[in-house]
């Protein structure tokens, strides 16, 4: 398996502030790697509350399971993630160990067990061995820092090439508030190796149900709109919390006005997030844009742009930078959406290659060439049937892709 | 681009008798390819009927339209197939170059343009330029053979590595008929350069409709259960044509008990070509057979049959001969259809991996490893909640399909 750094990767990684409330700490539990951290707590204050949106498979691992219980308690202490074993498919041995790791916690941390919060990605079906946890959760509690943003993306790491974080600011009634955010892949929402988990932290005060709200309407737009191979994980998490320690007065209504700045921010900082996923795509070497417009309607849009995004042939195509619209018409035609052949325009970045059911007339392979040799590309949609929208990202599929997956668990 | 035959080929080709009625002529027209046919023509006798099943994609081709439009007249005379340009999304001009090409042959052949059927596959996007086929066409209508079936085959080949054929037999009401069929792959219902073509001739007398009604019905549990990447071509299409030359009692009623053992032979020979499409997969070096049991219909046994058959993750891991059930959960779960983690059974051939939710307390990874050596693989899922049962054939996931697609047009 090759362990170069994604070509795609941003040039440097972003150095992220403290959120008051929150301190990170990882450590080395031995689960499957070795050399390398493995797990991550992340303490929070009192008051903390918690949102989360997770997988939609019908088989979710153990600990999806166990935050989804949790959730409507609205309160967070801890998060512990592991790394290396995703303690899916792991039937009752897989229940005993969530509850193991819980209590551990719950005890070194000096909460309740409803506070805890958990994750696990890596290989799926292999019994998790919780009690590794237990040599290190007491180190954990006690080396916590607000410093430890770039340690704690990098402990959740699979088989990504690099570690992903963002950060930004913004102000809620006047008051400026933080937002940080770590993630990983990589081969996007894929089961027992690319499980996408990522954590948003914020000093701003607000109450659960708001940020729920928040969360879950700016994943539509951000990590739902990224796509590596159509592979949904069995633990696909996004969770946010929300320690209060800016001094805000506390939000308390998602469609509150003082509220907007925060939640464009916070979409903002999640659209990164779910590029830097794209960005590490197994084997990725050009990172795609997909827009699609005139769809009628912008679920409609976004069927359409996931039925290119996801298309192997356009996605190899990519890679082969081959301006092959074709394998785009195809795409939009298997979409099973409301699209006219005859009234189809494509572009290949500002290039229109097709229009009106034809390829260009003024279609110029040399101009066409040249640009699908770009590290950035955006195939653009018009399917001129009505105002629907849609914007997706992912990344070509190359043969690095079949290398990292033929060979991942042997 | 890789032109080794598939190693999943057959060890040898059959020969299929002649077909009373039907005369098969293949000519180089230089399409795209060089030194290779590329057009085939198949010449039927009067009062042969026809019956068709066409790509559900919202943007088919030209050819697929023409063939639509004219499948009510319910008879044929002339089958025209070229390969090298699918005369797809080729908008104005591609109608014109259909509606020359079957001026020409109606022409050369002495009928009505409305018993001239067409099919075209290769690039997709390129004007079809069709009065190179004016120069072949008195020649193919010259030279039409009853033995020319290895030759048909081998016109309609794009990147296929091997010519699919199949023959049968049955009785209707005491007379014996013939079935011949030959297919063109590969990478399964994939745009410009995997459209699934299939034509199956039989000397039966059928009736139009019944024709139709034993063929859409026989293509959901052959041709509808194989895929390949689960990309859609533009062109796919699959037509059967009945000459009446056997001498039976004309079949007037699909539900006729006489017409049973016809409609069994037709899906035996619509599975086996199907198969040799998944056979001939783009880089395929391993047939993998899906087998769904226990959901709770069997159109959902299909769907998550599929779902595990189109899954990347499932496909690279079966080309890396790993036991990856885990994949399998996963690619369950994405379905979407009911199913319950802890009642799931997951076997790969006789072994039974996985059992109630978590890995067989019996697993044994190095039997199962020199199980995934074999080159035919078969995973089997019971989901354990009903009776709904499917079957799909399908093909590994490997670097040489990046690389046929990577490389193709350009």
């Amino acid at each position: 398996m090759s362990t170069a750094v994604s070509p795609l990767a941003p040039k440097s990684l972003p150095t992220l502030p403290p959120v008051r409330g929150v301190r990170l700490a990882t450590a080395e539990a031995g689960i499957r790697y070795k050399g390398r951290t493995d797990v991550l707590l992340a303490a929070f204050d009192e008051g903390t509350t918690v949102a989360g949106v997770f997988t939609k498979s019908r088989c979710p691992s153990a600990p999806v399971e166990w935050c989804r219980e949790r959730l409507s308690g609205g309160s967070i202490r801890a998060l512990v993630v592991n790394s290396g074993n995703a303690n899916a498919f792991t039937g009752k041995n897989g229940r005993a160990s969530t509850k193991l790791t819980a209590e551990t916690t719950a005890k070194a941390a000096g909460c309740s067990e409803g506070e805890i919060f958990l994750s696990s990605t890596g290989v799926i079906g292999e019994p998790l061995d919780a009690t590794k946890f237990s040599g290190v959760m007491d180190g954990l509690v006690a080396n916590g820092s607000e410093d430890a943003w770039e340690a704690a993306a990098r402990a959740i790491m699979t088989t990504d090439t690099f570690p992903k974080l963002a950060t930004r600011t913004a102000e809620i009634g006047g008051v400026t508030v933080t937002l940080n955010g770590i993630a990983k892949g990589a081969g996007m929402i894929a089961p027992d190796m690319a499980t996408m988990l990522s954590y948003v932290a914020t000093d701003a005060a607000i109450a659960a149900p708001a940020l729920q709200a928040a969360l879950s309407d700016a994943v539509e737009r951000s990590f739902n709109c990224v796509t590596i191979d159509g592979d949904t994980s069995t633990s696909d998490t996004l969770m946010a919390f929300a320690t209060g320690k800016a001094g805000n007065a506390t939000v308390t209504d998602a469609a509150d006005p003082a509220f907007a700045a925060f939640r464009s921010a916070l979409e903002d900082l999640l659209i990164e997030l779910a590029q830097l996923v794209a960005r590490d795509g197994e084997g990725a070497r050009k990172f795609v844009t997909v827009e699609v417009a005139g769809a009628e309607s912008d679920l409609s849009a976004r069927r359409i742009a996931m039925s290119i995004a996801n298309s192997p042939l356009v996605k190899t195509a990519v890679a082969g930078e081959d301006a092959n619209w074709g394998r785009v018409v195809a795409a939009v035609g298997k979409a099973g959406e409301p699209a006219d052949r005859d009234l189809l325009t494509i572009s290949f970045g500002d290039i229109r290659v097709a229009h009106q059911g034809e390829r260009d007339p003024a279609y110029d392979e040399a101009v066409t060439s040249a640009y699908m040799k770009n590290e950035e590309i955006t195939i653009a949609v018009d399917i001129g049937l009505g105002s629907g929208k849609a914007r997706v990202w992912t990344c070509d599929l190359t043969e690095g892709y079949i290398q990292i997956n033929a060979d991942y668990r042997s």
